[in-house]
């Protein structure tokens, strides 16, 4: 089996202004849909960021794939590495952290690899990665502080404005009778400390049974991120990456019992290396979009278990491709020690054949079909392809979107 | 694809009086030979130590496999781990590491595992261990110290009594000239701390362009290691396991510039993390047999990129099966920095179609047949296993054999 020809089409999904740190998401975001074709008239299928670096990165990748055996994924990350000299720069599609654009070119490559290797013998993706522990996949709520759509939103907008703690319990609600999710993330670092930790203890009492985190991205210093967990001690299953830097980590850590998750700070296995040995973080955020495709999450979860690290998932705004990955990755991680986040219900929209697929309880069935087990709804993605095309929108800035809503805003990172 | 039976035939090869610091090989050595039958009438192979712990191990585990998918690796785990429920104790085939028996046990149906989904999807091993990177795998010639045979000796000596510097290096030309090799390991810990430098100053000199390395089997006292690492600065490649234990290993790397090497101290992924952050060593020697199969040593190649660590492979006796295996994993090891060890000089005997493969410069192609790419030649397994049962050797202690040789001999470690 070889690679005859790989097609990438960017789309342009209808998002809402949920709100974070460095700003607000824009009318639509971006995605890449990979499609990726054999001699054998098999295609894979793969799902990347769509923001322009990756974009650039994915087009220039792809005719070096010619005569790829999708079964080498040495010699795939040898052309990605080959097509993409300088490393591909840098590129931040939604966090502060610095993934290489060839480490996500590669894990998008990957995953339409995998695809193909499962569709050839007939296997779910989770037996090409060790095979499953479980067979549904535990999601949590994330609730996102967020204004009302603007008038060029191009979609309709979900539960409006939330900017009070007491409308996040709302919204939690909303995403509990809805999806079943049994635990809560927020997308903190949007309100002032105090104001967090009020939803935080609000949410708790609300939802006594549910898991709880925040995330703030980076967006405080060590002593107000010490006030908060301590603040919030017994209340949060963990704090995600409530400084920015490792070693602004270690520094907390050291301080709090709490434990600290990251995505930011361990992005590279190396980095894990480095987090163990300055007590930094107790959780990694896996995500096969830049840890190196499925294998390397697969990888990636058996190095936390040897460091004695949990591990749970990452989510930025996503397709079902990608979900589809997501479950496979989480089917095969034996020590997924937490619900995976998703940004899935933030929108209405789907490019795999059958649609939306069911949360039941919060969790999702592994797709059990052959490699990922979804098919590409071809005129959605058409249909997705018009609306990039017809935006104009090609990057990402959540900050210079910020500036539409709040027009002195200023990016700051610890804000607090 | 399903598990419906597994063979197990424990075989017996005659074997020559190499010495190490525990004391000497017997008149045989004993290998397991694994055959994993399916519904679909693909045959998987694995070879695994014969001794009695890892024999009644495979043996205790074998019935319950029945059922199992191959493609299931997790599950497998689990049924080892359900089959040998007090951990199959621990089990030392050769060296002081106390590998435990189950992973012992996991990891030779493992590659019985990856070979039947090589069989049934065409494609040889190392395409499922990612890809290969080399398809040629550079074995070091490996030296022993040894005596000539006893009267009870079943197979022919090769090389007579070699207990000094200059038959050492007699030695190491005949392995030389006969295999092409580019370096070589000396089992070291069996003489004088003086005389094995004066050995290896003397292979030097004799090969000036060939890596050199010695392994004391934890025979020397930190203040000995400290000695021999000074007279054979700028000589050796690497120190291999020169002290006994993860701290004394520390103790002596903080001393000296040689990298150290270990197959005793770092034998689980969790030994990985604690040598890390002890700087304990620079290179783990991998071995299929016990870090959990070909997928555990291709992880942990991954690891030790991560923490900067090089990677060479560590041989036991062993027979075509393992070294077909070596060679895949080796295949898909990008950083194997160092020539892998091998006794397969040592024996004349072999239990694969074709007989013994034929080293050029050191070098083994890598099988590139389906699976593993070796078939069992059947006569050749119920020769051995004749001799297994004619000879009643059912375990392995190279001190009590020693003492055949040696009436005074006590094990002592360290030694000097």
């Amino acid at each position: 089996m070889k690679i005859t020809s790989v097609k990438i089409t960017p789309v342009a999904v209808p998002d809402v202004p949920l709100l974070n740190t460095k700003g607000v998401h824009g009318r639509v975001f971006l995605r890449a849909v990979i499609e990726v074709e054999t001699d054998t008239g098999l295609v894979g299928l793969g799902e990347a960021y769509g923001a322009k670096r990756t974009l650039a990165g994915l087009q220039a990748t792809a005719p070096t794939l010619t005569g790829l055996d999708p079964y080498n994924l040495r010699d795939l990350r040898a052309r990605v590495e080959a097509a993409l000299p300088n490393g591909g720069g840098v590129n931040a599609p939604t966090a502060l952290a610095d993934h290489q654009v060839i480490d996500v070119v590669y894990s998008a490559f990957e995953i339409a690899c995998l695809d193909l290797r499962g569709k050839e013998v007939g296997r779910p993706l989770h037996d090409l990665l060790g095979g499953a522990v479980r067979r549904e996949i535990p999601f949590g709520g994330y609730l996102f502080f967020k204004y009302a759509t603007l008038p060029d939103a191009i979609g309709p907008d979900i539960f409006g404005e939330v900017i009070t703690p007491d409308a996040m319990v709302e919204q939690a609600r909303a995403l509990i009778d809805e999806y079943g999710f049994k635990s809560l993330k927020l997308k903190g670092g949007v309100l002032e400390p105090d104001l967090e930790i009020e939803t935080m203890l609000k949410l708790r009492e609300a939802f006594p049974d549910h898991g709880l985190r925040i995330d703030p991205m980076g967006a405080w210093t060590v002593p107000t991120a010490k006030r908060v967990a301590d603040a919030l001690d017994g209340v949060l299953e963990y704090l995600e990456d409530p400084v920015r830097g490792m070693d602004a980590m270690a520094e907390l850590s050291a301080q709090i019992d709490m434990p600290l998750a990251t995505n930011l700070v361990v992005v590279e296995f190396e980095q894990v290396i480095e987090a163990v040995k300055k007590d930094a973080v107790q959780i990694v955020l896996s995500d096969h979009h830049y840890w190196r495709g499925a294998t390397g999450a697969i990888h990636l979860g058996e190095m936390c278990r040897a460091a004695g690290l949990g591990v749970s998932q990452h989510s930025n705004s996503h397709l079902g491709i990608s979900l589809a990955a997501m479950c496979h990755v989480a089917a095969a991680t034996p020590n997924l020690t937490y619900d995976s986040d998703t940004h899935y219900p933030w929108y209405a929209h789907e490019i795999v054949k059958g649609g939306r697929p069911n949360f039941v309880d919060g969790k999702l069935p592994v797709p059990e079909g052959p490699g990922l087990g979804v098919e590409l709804d071809h005129d959605a993605v058409a249909k997705l392809h018009q609306i990039y095309l017809d935006q104009q929108v090609i990057d990402r800035d959540d900050t210079d979107e910020m500036l539409k809503h709040v027009p002195d805003y200023v990016r700051k990172v610890p804000r607090w």
